[in-house]
């Protein structure tokens, strides 16, 4: 039963295992105490700390352990905002940080901070001379993330780092999706991860604050972790995490280049193998073993269920998968289609046979959600083939003029109706459409769109009206990936959001 | 080896690390994602939660899992005291919480709000209703723990709670030393505790929050915990700390009841076997495991290492042991001797026969700290034999006019002179003396002390000039159990205090 989500969670590496077992003799007590058995839980946590310190390329003293990686990004975050409070409370991010980042920026902000995002490309990356730009007055601290979580994309850590030395500002790097892969380059400041996603057992995040980066921590603190991270030490859980980081480090190479060939495998055969589907992220310079690519006319949830289904354990950003109704942040930043979202990230050790039965599988897989959804398998909408990146299928009138073709749903009551502006010279030239989408979730409005744009004629617009968040990223996504154009939204007199769309191929 | 400190962590319960085997291969999987591996780890995650809130007493969506005990504590107390920010911002606690919340009063403090402090008795117990007069205006939130950490002593929780329930004032009730025995009982409105205290594996902690208490968690948060503790879940430790939790409960009355005849043992015959012993702590409301004492004239952390080499591992609260030099605070609140501090703490399963050989190694790892110190063995001040408890032991002339028997350091230098006002129509009567002890640490002062007692006519007085911490507490403590005067403190115009005593026997 494959499981391809490691960038969520890793299963424990064997040696992770054997270091916990060991550890749950020896490293009980409190390693403060005196005694023999406080003396040999310190001297395993020393242990620990040497060998986590030398994986991530800082001094021991430099290192401290937490329960997790979003706890060391939160307690990076506010101490060195904190320690920083004479240069300034500008907090600077990219737009696609983990939510621990964004969740402390916010924290942040209400408390009266000043936060500034600097936006990706279309593949996720910041530029880092838009980053350096950022850096400006006020600036106490920068956040970037060696890789992105959701799309795999590596960021330039290093000239980022580069330009933050050049001004004084620290920079905390988020490493909690390479560090198993290798160091963080580059002069960084402050760095955090987390032991499951590595291979090693939950509970166990690490903060790197270089010597003479200022911090001061924040909240209750006690004497453990160099005042740090307060509690009692999570010690068999953190002998576990060091030991399985060197020993994923020591295998790095070679497993990661196999991952990235299997990731070449799937990032190449997806397209040609699933009609209307864009694969995201940054081809090369990215995560080894990640690879995400969003379906047309595809609801996640489902897509997620019948591949759990048949055996595979992948993870979504689709709106319809977060409990909060609206699509990831990263894919939003990055202005890609959300719907019918797939991240794939393979643990180490994954067989190849896995991956291609996953190729094998996909394809069924998709054109069994996007029938049950109404979007016909013989359409241009969804044609089978190599369609992807056509760029312009042009809608036939046929689909279209159906409203509803196996959906039973409210769409049927609202199919396309002529724009009142669209008469002239008394004869009725139907160059402007309305699609009343309100109360429809993702894919619904981008599959209602897709059916009536071959309906108006080139130069003609459609007006589809919708008020769920995932409409906002995927009708523009949607023209970009059709050759449409996107002429953007205005509120609409029903409620929701009228995005408009002119035919344009 | 006996192991004799279960209140700083106690061994892994046998059923603890079962579940906890048993669980990372089933539960390293993220709870929040819809796949095969993420339900069964839900699944975990939710029977968890049941089995715990059944052993709290609460339902099982008023409970979240934190990394620590001490993370509970921040988590609670800042979350009720957000939340009820309109009722006021004064924090109540005993004099006598552990360091996790007296921290969290800190931070309160720093940050502009109240906190008042509610003094125990000799026994270590806050008296109830001085705790709910302590309720008035602006009271925000009320933390008292269940039972004391050092001494054992139980606290009338429910009777405070009571109280607080009747002005509206929410109480955390710290049990992290008394859940493992049982439910706190009362009307509680939060609750926190530690799985390492009751056998379950470090790094989980639970905190309760009852509904219709208002809470406003602070920081960062994500989706997890309800909001309440951010960060992937500590799974397998999770499970194991229920399930450990639950096993504990099975054996609760029964070993409780067999380790508290071991503690009265103790209780009873350290006095009679080591001179100059004073047993803190209620001797009936207690912690059915916990028992300690203090020696005079002892050193705590060579006390420590000498029980240590005799397989003994023990805590303590005297200064010496501790990073800043000061004595417990809980034992300072008590108005207790600090100094030879040792605590016991008995896990589940102690044998009778490593009790009775702790009781048979005591005397003499005592009596060979003293006579290291220079307390010579034969005389009144560290005399053998049933002397503890008898109040007044005159000092001999011949050994306070010693000056440094046995001690060949600065004292020799400083011994007893007679105070300038100490001569009267001419004849030099000393009925005053200065001793002088600035640069010495505990216990060093009060054996000075000690030493000139009988050196002054009964009425006289003594000053024993000193600047280590713990002296402020020993040395009212000595004359506590001496049957003598203390008259308070000066200014010493060498630096430090003058402890003025006064010879009542």
């Amino acid at each position: 039963m494959p499981y391809f989500d490691a960038a969520s969670a890793a299963p424990l590496h064997p040696v992770a295992r054997q270091a916990l077992l060991a550890s749950l003799d020896e490293g009980w007590a409190d390693p403060a105490r005196l005694y023999r058995e406080g003396r040999r839980a310190r001297l395993l946590l020393d242990a620990a700390r040497e060998a986590a310190a030398e994986a991530v390329g800082c001094r021991a003293d430099e290192l401290v352990f937490t329960p997790s990686g979003t706890r060391a990004v939160h307690a990076g975050v506010s101490g060195a905002l904190a320690g920083r409070w004479r240069a300034g409370n500008r907090l600077v991010v990219s737009a696609v940080e983990h939510s621990s980042v964004l969740h402390a920026a916010e924290v942040h902000a209400a408390a009266g901070g000043a936060v500034t995002e600097v936006p990706v490309d279309r593949s996720g990356a910041v530029d880092a001379g838009a980053f350096a730009a950022a850096l400006g007055e006020g600036a106490a601290l920068a956040c970037l993330q060696s890789a992105n979580h959701e799309v795999g994309t590596a960021q330039p850590v290093a000239e980022v780092a580069e330009a933050c030395r050049g001004v004084g500002v620290p920079l905390l790097v988020d490493a909690a999706q390479s560090l198993g892969w290798g160091p963080v380059e580059g002069g960084w400041s402050l760095l955090a991860a987390s032991a499951h996603k590595w291979g090693g057992p939950a509970g166990v995040g690490l903060l790197a604050v270089r010597k003479g980066v200022r911090f001061a921590p924040q909240g209750p603190s006690d004497e453990r972790e160099s005042g740090r991270a307060p509690g009692f030490e999570n010690l068999p859980a953190i002998v576990a995490a060091a030991a399985s980081l060197r020993a994923v480090r020591a295998e790095a190479e070679a497993e990661g280049a196999r991952l990235r060939g299997l990731v070449d495998r799937i990032r190449a055969w997806v397209p040609e193998l699933v009609p209307d589907v864009e694969v995201v992220g940054d081809p090369v310079r990215r995560l080894p073993h990640l690879v995400t690519f969003s379906c047309l006319y595809v609801d996640g949830e489902t897509l997620l269920h019948e591949l759990d289904r048949e055996g595979f354990s992948v993870s979504s950003g689709s709106s319809c998968t977060s409990s909060t109704l609206t699509p990831s942040h990263v894919l939003r930043a990055m202005g890609v289609l959300s719907e019918g979202n797939v991240r794939v990230s393979l643990p180490a050790g994954t067989a190849a046979e896995d991956v291609d039965r996953f190729l094998d599988v996909l394809p069924g897989v998709v054109a069994g959600v996007r029938e049950r959804l109404g979007v016909p398998a013989a359409t241009p909408v969804a044609g089978s083939g190599a369609v992807a990146g056509s760029g312009a299928v042009a809608g036939s009138g046929a689909v279209a003029g159906s409203g509803a073709v196996g959906d039973s749903g409210p769409v049927a009551d609202s199919g396309p109706v002529a724009d009142s502006g669209a008469v002239a010279d008394g004869v009725p030239v139907v160059d402007a459409l309305v699609v009343d989408a309100l109360g429809r979730r993702c894919p619904i409005p981008v599959i209602e769109l897709a059916k009536v744009i071959g309906d108006v004629p080139v130069g003609g617009t459609v007006r589809v009206l919708a008020d769920d968040e995932a409409a906002r990223l995927d009708i523009p996504a949607w023209c970009e990936m059709r050759g449409q154009e996107y002429l953007g939204e205005e509120p609409s007199p029903r409620g929701g959001v009228a995005y408009r769309v002119r035919r344009a191929a």
